[in-house]
């Protein structure tokens, strides 16, 4: 069941991002770069999770498709900076040339400021959802990938990199550079679809636990993963002088980290039945996933 | 008159930034960087445009701070990529070593990053508006921001650096890449007050003299300018083999050109009599100015 949804889903947020982000725009260039890598075949997880969690709590997720798709041109956005070679300098990513690599650094700056601004306009373009929440939806979002959410966390993996790195400061990362935009995702699906507080609070424990173990299993995908699936070099933390949950706590140790924060994100499930399915599934993946 | 004006205004900015983008952020160094860019000697043009927009049609500029300060950290980001070495490598602005001669590649990109992001949370914030405009103005400055209009600017001033620029394509760069913001910042300083359309369309029309007078004027500085005023070394248009209004209509042609420009900004203001007397005299000001 979860591959048909997801398949379903991503397949819409592919033709509405195909619509927002057209090849027609002057200069072609930029628009280009920004296509380049918002179809380098990225997975959709963030637009699933926001449109999963507002079919949780009884809504129709779909609705939601101009929010979920600035959250995948954030995200985009950030691995073309993540990328350049003033960052992690990375060649590949899903086994494509980076955008840099592709259309030079000046053009992959840009295309990551294009798809960042241009999600914005596209964010608070969402119809069918009242001013008020868009407007407490789409700054909630922006206090997430911003500063004190996913630039922060990067600039504490830079300054980081080469360097020990204490348990703490490592999860303070991963919850900064990655958690919170998915926490964002899954909290702001549920309040775009009515939720009440209590259901807002039990889904950001999931989108928390759900966090940690997408960062621990990535991790161990650097370590054990198959090159051909997850597109970049198996040990490039590793090279690149990186402390992360393998490190610090072994393999195996990693492995039971990542079983736990996924139990406890769906024991945070409980109260919705089965109508937490798919967000019950998507969490099971993470342990199972090769890419 | 105009200075008092100006000085009062950008004090208020000055002040409500320092509050917004606080130093006390973890990590730390972002907000340094942030900061050292966003308070960096800038004069606050384009808040006090959006705030002189607002009085001319009888509201009260003040109450858009939270505009303001969200235009002036755009400004900021995009300052902050623009002088990259893989985009303008400038080492200084204003007098001082670029942000990423000071905090490094990598932290700059990042830097730019938090202020974009962090210019939605500020502008989505802001209080005593109608949350229909608030969406209507933020979605209208996210478009001016992007890809269709500074990021798009920015593409197209890479592109022809060392190469020949007919007028056409010189007036949408800048247009694209300086003009869009300008316009924003009038046009939605005017819609915040509650101005009615045919002001905006004025107000407009303003904007977009006001914008290209901007533009001519900073050619010209960049040839006949004082560097300790201009705060960065004078013929660097020329040495980095840049098409400008200078190389294309001569000296004399760009200053005459400025003066139209100035003559027509001004001229789309007589309908409002006294009221625009701020919005004139900071047009006027274009062609004497000397930084």
């Amino acid at each position: 069941m979860l591959k048909q949804y997801c398949r379903e889903r991503a397949a819409l947020v592919d033709r509405e991002l195909d619509r927002l982000v057209p090849l027609a725009g002057n200069p072609e260039l930029i628009y280009e770069a920004m296509r380049y890598s918002l179809f380098a075949g990225g997975k959709r997880l963030r637009p699933i999770l926001l449109m999963a969690s507002a079919d949780t709590v009884g809504g129709d997720g779909e609705t939601y498709l101009h929010m979920a798709c600035g959250l995948e041109m954030i995200h985009t956005y950030s691995l073309i900076h993540d990328d350049l070679p003033a960052m992690d300098n990375d060649d590949f990513r899903r086994g494509k040339p980076t955008c840099h690599k592709v259309f030079g650094e000046s053009m992959a700056i840009l295309a990551g400021d294009g798809l960042l601004t241009n999600a914005f306009e596209v964010m608070l373009s969402q119809p069918a959802v009242d001013h008020e929440v868009i407007l407490a939806v789409v700054r909630d979002i922006a206090i997430a990938a911003g500063a004190r959410g996913m630039v922060g966390g990067q600039v504490v993996d830079i300054l980081a990199t080469g360097k020990s790195l204490d348990a703490e400061t490592l999860r303070f990362m991963h919850q900064a550079k990655t958690g919170a935009l998915f926490k964002a995702a899954v909290k702001n699906g549920a309040i775009l679809a009515g939720a009440n507080p209590r259901q807002v609070l039990k889904l950001c424990e999931y989108a928390e636990q759900f966090g940690l173990a997408f960062q621990i299993t990535d991790d161990i995908l650097d370590v054990v993963g198959n090159q051909d699936k997850i597109g970049k070099p198996v040990g490039s933390d590793n090279k690149n002088g990186k402390v992360t949950y393998v490190t610090l706590y072994t393999l195996a140790g990693a492995q039971e980290m990542a079983r736990e924060a996924v139990e406890k994100a769906v024991a945070a499930l409980s109260e919705f039945n089965h109508k937490a399915a798919v967000l019950e599934e998507l969490a099971r993946y993470l342990i199972t996933r090769d890419s």
